[in-house]
């Protein structure tokens, strides 16, 4: 019965999470492996970060080649964020042969293909399960359990803040700005929220999501990416009106040979499942040609949920160990050899159908105009909201349209926004249906 | 790159489902195995089915033992469901060292013990992801997803015939018999719905859950068990104006040392995720130490759904095949000479807080010696409704009752029913509050 040790790089708050799981759990986990699993080292160049863990029996080191680099480990955690020094310790520790878990989404998203690639070649096994939608599972249920279907859609809430943002708003009525200034102090948003709240953060993990669906190549820089922050209060309330509720979604979806990808507020039909996902929790929904509809739902951050989905990954590995690592030697669920270079579907390609809130100057005509350019593209309104009414100021006016290719919406709006009676911020929303 | 050989046993309609997913998307399988997945031998003895299938280059048997003994498979499908002669197949295909796969969770419910005994002596894999939650896939989720969490709870929604009448009653106001009818019209529902209605198909699968859950035996003979034939409309409408959705769920709990294991109608907060979960769709949700609180919803049945957990299984073992099947050692999550013999937690010791439905006279007085028997028990009243006043017959009054011994509300609820002025069906069902 060999002993499975552990080295662990990084003690903010996840390293702090996954250390604390792997001492409290230590004889559970064991139990479950039939055999002992311990945690040896860990590093962290700041000597203050790990002081409130109790650490007897493990080396700490302030130097991570002293983990990476160690004859005593088999499996490197990597906690430490951020793609530099972060891609440099885990090549390194897969260059010594040691089977790697990362919770680090814009690693796997930026610099995954090269890390697979050599992982491969050593032998060796890669986790990151962690790295997107926290401890849910998702990559697991999407790599393993829906392996024998065709992918026809993912859909995630893959970003807590904005999810709790948007949730603050439609409850409270509250705009943007407030809201995340709230999280902000309640420590729900980072000082720096740009990541979050501009999608980035949700692109990361949709890219990772759909190159596993589609067999691809991860391509994060194709990513069309949409935040939240021009959302008002009046947009959540016309899309609740209309039977919708707006969610920062990440879409994938197969386009004759080609990956839709894209990260942008939507409109969700209030009864879909998705939509019931409130505040810092996330969702991922996957349809596929024999599962119908399935959906996983769970905390998709916070340090003792991470901690949940790294520990997984190492249980995965040392569970596969012994007789080398045939059954995860495919971390995107495709052998490396197979995974194809999919393109990406440019988005005015992309057929949906739109909300559109335009600021409109209260004037015979006006709408007139706007329905005839609409027309004029062979764009068809499904629904109109126009509340208020005002003799000077601009009032907002609100059009669903039924499905239409992206190009000519956008073409439509251009022409709209040139009008004398438009003035003022357009917001172009794209709404998804799906079932369950 | 040795093949990887599959025989099916049973040609069902989940038969023919899997049948149908090996053969449409063997290229896509075995090119995300990396190597080749083929259907090699099918059996049924009943020579009418299968007729619609496409079988060329399939050996086609109507003798089980031409399956499970041939030299030529790797991998035996058990889809004949019920426990003979499914057990003996099982038990003679693993003597013959194949791995297994089924969906019969009523084998794995009365007799996955030994069979987990008899695959772990000779070294083969026994994949059951079908058993419970269809297509989820929830059990992977649980046993590896889930691996480094002490869990808390589970609570399943696990037999969509149960979902989708409740589903109906609650939209249509009709009554369980209507619903039922028209169930097994549309061929929802069993011409003899049992199994489905009186929560056995439910306690298969939880037993199953909660054994992997806690690293215990299956005990599906302890499991308490109740089903939703005495649930009325006006159940339904009064629990929705107390704030509450009924559903039918499995519940597995550790309890002081022991489990507590209960399938019963329930009702949950209507804000709470799982009471989102409508019609035939199953979901189960796990809270654990770290994760908090992660819910998986799908398809829980259906030729396709169930077809996609059978074949991830296959999936599984094929993954794993060449290095030896360390990986799935544990079929249960634990290895077989850990798992516990834990006690089950009798019902009385539970705790909950109780909907109770009394049928009574209005007369002065009733309702007093009701709070008293109540009081005496040391239970008190959190909610109250009567609506209707009628001078000679018995009117419904719903009570809710804070946390209580169920043993104490039985020995109060025994009194009540033996007042004069209490009559006709009295109706009993437990509360349950848990996060997301």
């Amino acid at each position: 019965m060999t002993e499975i040790r552990v080295g662990l790089l990084g003690l903010g708050t996840i390293g702090t999470g996954v250390a604390s799981l792997l001492c409290e759990h230590r004889d559970l986990l064991s139990g479950r492996l039939g055999k002992p699993l311990k945690l040896v080292r860990v590093c962290d160049r700041d000597e203050t970060r790990g002081k409130d863990l109790d650490l007897t029996g493990i080396d700490r080191s302030y130097d991570a080649n002293e983990v990476i680099e160690a004859d005593d480990i088999d499996i490197v955690i990597e906690l430490i964020g951020g793609y530099e020094p972060a891609r440099s310790f885990v090549a390194t520790a897969i260059e010594h042969g040691k089977h790697v878990v990362t919770a680090n989404k814009a690693l796997i998203a930026k610099h995954g293909e090269e890390l697979f690639q050599q992982a491969a070649a050593k032998g060796v096994a890669i986790g990151f399960e962690a790295a997107v939608g926290g401890g849910i599972p998702c990559l697991k249920a999407l790599r393993e359990g829906l392996a024998a279907n065709v992918v026809q859609s993912v859909y995630g809430i893959l970003n807590g803040t904005c999810n709790y943002i948007l949730t603050k708003m439609e409850h409270e009525g509250l705009s943007f700005e407030t809201v995340l200034a709230q999280a902000q102090e309640l420590g729900y948003a980072e000082a720096d929220p740009t990541f979050d709240i501009e999608g980035v953060d949700t692109a990361h993990k949709l890219a990772i999501l759909a190159a596993m669906a589609f067999g691809a190549k991860i391509k994060f820089d194709d990513v069309f990416t949409e935040g939240i922050s021009r959302i008002t209060p009046d947009d959540i309330a016309s899309a609740k009106e209309l039977g919708y509720r707006i969610k920062l979604l990440g879409i994938a979806k197969p386009h004759d040979g080609s990956v839709e990808m894209r990260v942008h507020p939507t409109l969700v039909p209030l009864e879909a499942q998705i939509a019931q996902v409130s505040d810092s929790y996330n969702a991922v929904q996957v349809s596929g040609d024999y599962v119908e509809h399935a959906m996983y739902f769970g905390r998709g951050a916070g340090e003792r949920p991470t901690a949940s989905a790294v520990v997984a990954d190492v249980m995965d590995i040392a569970r596969a160990m012994p007789d080398g690592i045939g059954y995860l030697a495919s971390p995107m669920g495709t052998p490396q050899a197979m995974r194809r270079d999919l393109p990406t579907c440019p988005m005015e390609d992309v057929r949906s159908e739109y909300y559109l809130r335009l600021m409109v100057k209260d004037q015979p005509g006006v709408l007139a105009a706007v329905t005839r350019i609409l027309g004029e593209n062979g764009i068809s309104i499904e629904a109109f909201i126009q509340k208020e009414r005002h003799r000077t100021q601009a009032v907002p006016v609100v059009l669903l349209t039924h499905v239409v290719r992206e190009g000519a919406l956008k073409a439509a709006l251009e022409a709209i926004v040139a009008l004398p009676s438009v003035e003022g911020d357009t917001l172009m929303l794209r709404i998804e249906r799906f079932g369950a």
